[in-house]
């Protein structure tokens, strides 16, 4: 009995984790009603990293995927990738990419974070940016991870469309519609 | 009749440069037809500094009358600003500026000057970006200039509707419809 239950518990980490990959183990405790230690040993036993190292492991796969741009050109950590489908990033702010007067952060570099991550899922070996709808919904502030989730939404000859969101641990900021031109080079 | 003809053309000169401030005295010179060796006498002759100084002048001017933003956060520079009304800017595209593969500028880039001139013609202590609908028409390239014109076309309580053309010598690039929100703070 004892020994299904874990096996069940094992099963939902597992599952937790494919779904929401940054959850930390305090986090997962909480998801799955159990201690931070029971997490850890269950983690041990499924041979599955802790959040950094895991986190490192997604980033390095994701950027040997890169095609359309080059990895130091993704502004924020790729940290997953699916080659003309969808990717994530993780941007944090830190204090020089705020406004003095607001302390809010520059529309700009939320932008370049969603911009570069909707180039990095164009399967093609190189693209560029043609039309871009975006909204900011909240403002973003110092210390914030802002993640930016891309997804193609569509893909018509050499055009692909792809939705970017961005959010933080609570809402989310900003949606961008985008249209690139993959080139054929 | 050559001094009818002097003062023609200098008044020709003067409105050339009202029209296009950024004009080189061999630009001047072809558009009115003159010598280069003329058009520095008849500036010297009209107190109009040569473009350089022209230049710097007109920023000083601008920078004084920001308010939104400060002046280190204007992507580019600020060459001329009427509050409320619109504004120019000019970016100079070095190197780090470009994707490795297309050799084309960055997006994010050449939204950050449409992005930071729109809040910088924007007559209030303090604003934000709301929403921007955007469109790269041709690809820009190291060496160019980027001249991005911004123009309040509407404003709304604290909605400010704001357009921005950016063009290099030859060509439209770049535009960008933004409504920006002011705070009163």
């Amino acid at each position: 009995m004892a020994r299904a239950q874990k096996r069940l518990r094992q099963e939902l980490l597992k599952e937790k984790l494919q779904e929401t990959p940054f959850l930390t183990d305090e986090e997962l405790a909480v998801v799955l009603e159990v201690s931070v230690q029971t997490v850890r040993l269950d983690r041990l036993e499924l041979g599955i990293p802790e959040l950094r190292e895991r986190t490192k492991q997604m980033a390095e796969e994701a950027r040997t995927k890169l095609k359309a741009i080059a990895s130091g050109e993704v502004i924020g950590e790729l940290i997953d990738l699916e080659l003309g489908k969808s990717g994530i990033s993780v941007l944090s702010i830190t204090p020089d990419m705020v406004f003095e007067k607001t302390k809010v952060v520059k529309g700009h570099y939320i932008f370049a974070q969603a911009n570069s991550l909707a180039l990095a899922v164009i399967d093609a070996p190189a693209a560029v940016t043609g039309v871009a709808n975006i909204k900011f919904k909240m403002p973003a502030h110092v210390g914030e991870k802002l993640i930016a989730k891309a997804e193609v939404v569509k893909k018509r000859g050499n055009k692909y469309f792809i939705w970017v969101k961005t959010r933080n641990d609570a809402h989310e900021l900003f949606r961008a519609k985008f249209i690139m031109a993959s080139l054929e080079s």
